[in-house]
């Protein structure tokens, strides 16, 4: 086999790993917790959905390509609560690391293009790559949404915690940010969250 | 809520069931059996990773939004073996019933436009729709030939029902097509596939 096709292919067999990278998002059904690769197609999915309630002229294939990729470095770094804040700090290091090594499986150039998507992703200076990264809040949203509270359950956490974490929908999917404050609202209301 | 945003969430969590759609290949590291969410996941990136074997002028967009819906009317159908014959030639009406369901929970737009995905995929008529199909038996095949035969073993199947299977690649994907050959012939050497 040709040396290219051979990267190619030992890279698409990494990704498989992300299968097994647990998030701490239940299913809907309350049936297990949620996996980084199934997180990372319902984040495809929400934007071929919701990209109406996003600014003119974004590239929506590059935030499709960003949301598909922005997971991977988890094969190696894990995933870590977004409200567990000691280990948040010390993943960008390590997803650094695993960045290298897991594009670093592919032929050169696209090793670069990759990393340039993760990277956009990362620094969350483009439209495309604030969309996205309003998408991967929104989804666990919804989710924890309509399965009784989900990862918000017994973790103590309060309205404006959730409201900082959730605040990129409201500047790349305005119309949608009502919706979340009436989310937040009715789970404080039953007492999930604390209203701070 | 806005009727059209509550639709579109009603649509977004009803897609969380795909995750619950076991598929017949394992993971990698044989620890279960893929889902077919986390499947039109890795189909994503297979497109991301390998449309450089295309035919020039495919809509790469269209490729990727046709494998991130391709397998939702399982949320309904299930997965169906393609060596169980039977169960494949009802699968049909099933899936039709699926989609009208699935998709008809969107607003009418975006009912349309996810449904005329699915039928392009289908119909297999434009390149798009091949190369959809194309990475759809790929990605299995990756998959089993890195779990030691996979979703083959066991099965008794023979070596031109699995070619006959993944004949899409040789015509979408050429310059893979003697990769695909070396991998069949060596699960004939190692018996686990049949030399007819």
């Amino acid at each position: 086999m040709q040396e290219r096709l051979a990267r190619q292919i030992e890279f698409l067999v990494e990704a498989d790993k992300l299968k097994s990278v647990s998030r701490r998002t239940p299913l809907v059904d309350g049936s297990r917790r949620e996996n980084s690769a199934e997180h990372s197609w319902h984040l495809v999915l929400v934007v071929m959905v919701m990209r109406e309630y996003g600014a003119a002229g974004v590239d929506w294939m590059r935030v499709i390509e960003m949301v598909a990729v922005h997971d991977l470095v988890e094969i190696d770094a894990g995933d870590v609560s977004a409200y567990d804040e000691p280990a948040f700090a010390a993943k960008e290091v390590r997803e650094k690391a695993a960045a290298d090594r897991v594009f670093g499986l592919l032929p050169a150039d696209q090793q670069a293009r990759f990393r340039q998507l993760w990277d956009e992703f990362e620094a969350q200076a483009t439209a495309e790559a604030r969309f996205a990264n309003a998408v991967d809040r929104l989804q666990p949203l919804m989710q924890n949404a309509h399965a009784g509270g989900g990862s918000w359950c017994g973790q103590a956490l309060a309205r404006a915690q959730i409201l900082r974490r959730m605040a990129p929908i409201e500047s790349s999917l305005p119309d949608v940010w009502p919706h979340v404050l009436d989310v937040v609202e009715s789970f404080c209301a039953a007492g999930v969250l604390r209203r701070d």
